[in-house]
């Protein structure tokens, strides 16, 4: 660590530091906007108010929908984005260094049953150390981390020479429209770094998941002579078993050591089976629902060629198919995999500032989940890291939290490698 | 056949003959009032004043909910029966015959898509001597054999020994609360006949039928790490399995030659599988619902007790269910078997005046599902057979019809046999 860097590494310290109760009283504020979609101007609102207050240029727009809705990687569940904005604030570099995005969503999914929740859901009450919501952990508290690291970079004026960008976008629950649309405006960078719930490990590697839905006809009849029917539940099953094996054989050929302690690297999620109305009749249709993982370096539509092969060489298990081809759809969530080449420099950067700030050797794995980084990846060509400080379980969960302690931890070892990899001119 | 009888023959197919054309009109009016669960009235007013017009009593009453509704045998999903009469008529007898009942359920069940449908469902149109509709096989053609013979023996002024007891009862296909009221309100005889659709057919036994629900539980998990949980659509399909294995065992014990002829005497149709809800959440509950047959001479407790027992054993199978029992439930339709003895005189008389109407033998046969006969068996111990014009396969169906000379030769048969059980003081 040269003299430089042992500055840097105590400004950024102190920063955090000195700000931190700051910090903690605007993250309450945060997980207190409900962002569900459709609901993040409040929230947006926040962060863009309080980038203006230091200083900072922001970017604050609606996605235009008639156009990004042409998109081939457009997928909402919406008719349009109005009160929906994304905020984007650039660290201007002052030339010859990388460029980085800092991605983070502030949409929440909802807080289902309120009842089941021991906190209130849009409280950010601190406990222990913890302060609970939705969408603390996933992934205002990672958004947080980014703020904090992109205003100490701001605030300390430490000249960088390339540029930072800070995005905080809608939509990623709900198909990544947020992040496509900074795309479609034209933020590139040479890097991105993604701060969803990996709990302090690094993930170099993002599966993609689409959603798919397969309809398995039958053929009714009286509960009281079933045999004269064909019961969609029992083909549903055969397709269900196929599906099944398809997991199987395509979690058979991964072998990327980023996804060696996982049994199932891409798993094929079967999420909903629903089959007949009434009792006393043999259900004629079967709706299979699921989730399609998608490997890293595998593109969506070989993912989803694969499946419909599958599916279309049914009728060599049951004689049934033939007549009774099943239909395949794929309505809703679509997330292209992401991910950044193990050799690629950032990855190191961000490794050593890890083990500078922490001690200790991070954790690499593949990711379980889909992520903007995806899009980033995969429509604009930039490489995307996810490290964040939320605790990966309690995505999604009642009682959700994020251990503040993770989230300072965090911000110091971005800020850290946000100055190493965009180079400062001294 | 004797002279007498020779005699009242003529009379009988005389009657038929002269009012046919009346009788399809009546028929016509019958079908085109939608009578749906709830929307009885018209119908029944039909009936009701038609008897009334051709000097027959007629006892029309709504079936008293508070007091019905303690009744054991009780199944309804109303919480009245406002608007909702049965209609009884009786031809007392002069004493010393035997009885008889005449029963058929007016109600029908809804008719679906009416997209679906080549007719009107509710029009009653006639096209080469079959009457479409609704409601016309299930059963109001059967409704209308009994009709003729209870009116030509009305009209004709044959002194029968023994009462004839016609009733036209609501909730046939909700429960069986029309019928139950019959009993309650003190109607009795020493045999019924159901004119079911059983396309000419005689059916001296009649499985019953219980709905069941089944609640599997499974644990939820986020469907990119869907190893974390347990799919209830899995352990749902082993009880969905179980239960098959007891569908199997119970019919392998079914040695009456009523059902020789049929693949499955009491099937267990499971008409309902329906486990989770979002494509990337492994599912945490699958509901299994079904309809279980009943055999003649078996009794719902005993029935239910054997499904609870294969319930009980599910752990024996998966471990899971140890820690997991599932929950089983009886909700909706609840019918006891029925039947008559194949040695029960009625049985003759009906058998041979089949004989010496149709000149062939009749088909005799197990029924495949249930119908109010099990609660005249069950819960007033009247012997109970079905026999009627209806087609069978177009009960519940679109474009649902009745052969219209069935109806008239069904009626003829019956009145015969109706006075040869009832006998004539000459």
């Amino acid at each position: 660590m040269g003299c430089y860097d042992a500055m840097f590494h105590q400004k950024i310290k102190d920063y955090i530091k000195e700000h931190r109760e700051d910090y903690i009283a605007f993250l309450q504020k945060l997980v207190q906007q409900p962002s569900t979609v459709g609901n993040e101007l409040g929230a947006q609102q926040l962060l863009a108010e309080r980038l203006k207050s230091q200083g900072c240029e922001v970017d604050i727009w609606e996605p235009d929908y008639s156009r990004l809705s042409q998109h081939p990687y457009f997928n909402s569940t919406r008719a349009d984005f109005t009160g929906s904005p994304n905020v984007v604030s650039v660290i201007k570099g002052t030339g010859g260094g990388k460029s980085i995005i800092l991605n983070g969503h502030v949409d929440v999914v909802p807080e289902g049953d309120r009842n089941t929740w021991t906190v209130e859901p849009y409280s950010g009450e601190i406990k222990d150390g913890k302060l609970y919501g939705r969408g603390s952990t996933d992934m205002k508290g990672g958004n947080l981390a980014i703020l904090i690291a992109f205003e100490a970079l701001c605030n300390l004026g430490i000249p960088l020479k390339g540029d930072v960008i800070f995005q905080s976008v809608i939509e990623e629950e709900s198909g990544g429209s947020g992040t496509l649309a900074c795309i479609e405006r034209g933020y590139r960078a040479d890097v991105a770094l993604i701060p969803e719930p990996s709990e302090m490990r690094i993930f170099p590697k993002q599966q993609g998941s689409v959603w798919f839905r397969v309809t398995v006809d039958g053929q009714s009849a009286h509960g009281g002579t079933r045999y004269e029917g064909v019961s969609a539940i029992e083909k549903g099953w055969i397709v269900f078993n196929e599906i099944m094996k398809l997991e199987k054989r395509r979690n058979d050929r991964i072998t990327d050591p980023m996804y060696a302690d996982n049994p199932i690297p891409i798993p094929i999620n079967i999420g909903r089976f629903d089959s007949g109305y009434f009792p006393s009749a043999v259900p004629d249709r079967a709706i299979i629902e699921g989730r399609y993982g998608i490997a890293p370096g595998e593109t969506i539509d070989a993912a989803k060629q694969e499946f419909m092969q599958c599916m279309a060489t049914l009728d060599q298990i049951d004689s049934w198919f033939t007549e009774h081809p099943v239909q395949v759809e794929w309505p809703g969530l679509r997330l292209p995999p992401g991910g950044i080449d193990l050799e690629h420099p950032f990855l190191g950067v961000l490794t050593q500032n890890f083990k500078n700030v922490t001690k200790e050797d991070p954790k690499m794995e593949g990711s379980t989940w889909g992520t903007d980084g995806g899009l980033l990846t995969t429509v604009a060509d930039i490489p995307s890291v996810i490290f964040g400080p939320g605790t990966t379980h309690m995505a999604h969960f009642t009682d959700e939290y994020v251990e503040l302690d993770n989230i300072f931890e965090c911000a110091e070892i971005i800020a850290l490698s946000v100055i190493e990899w965009c180079g400062v001119r001294i």
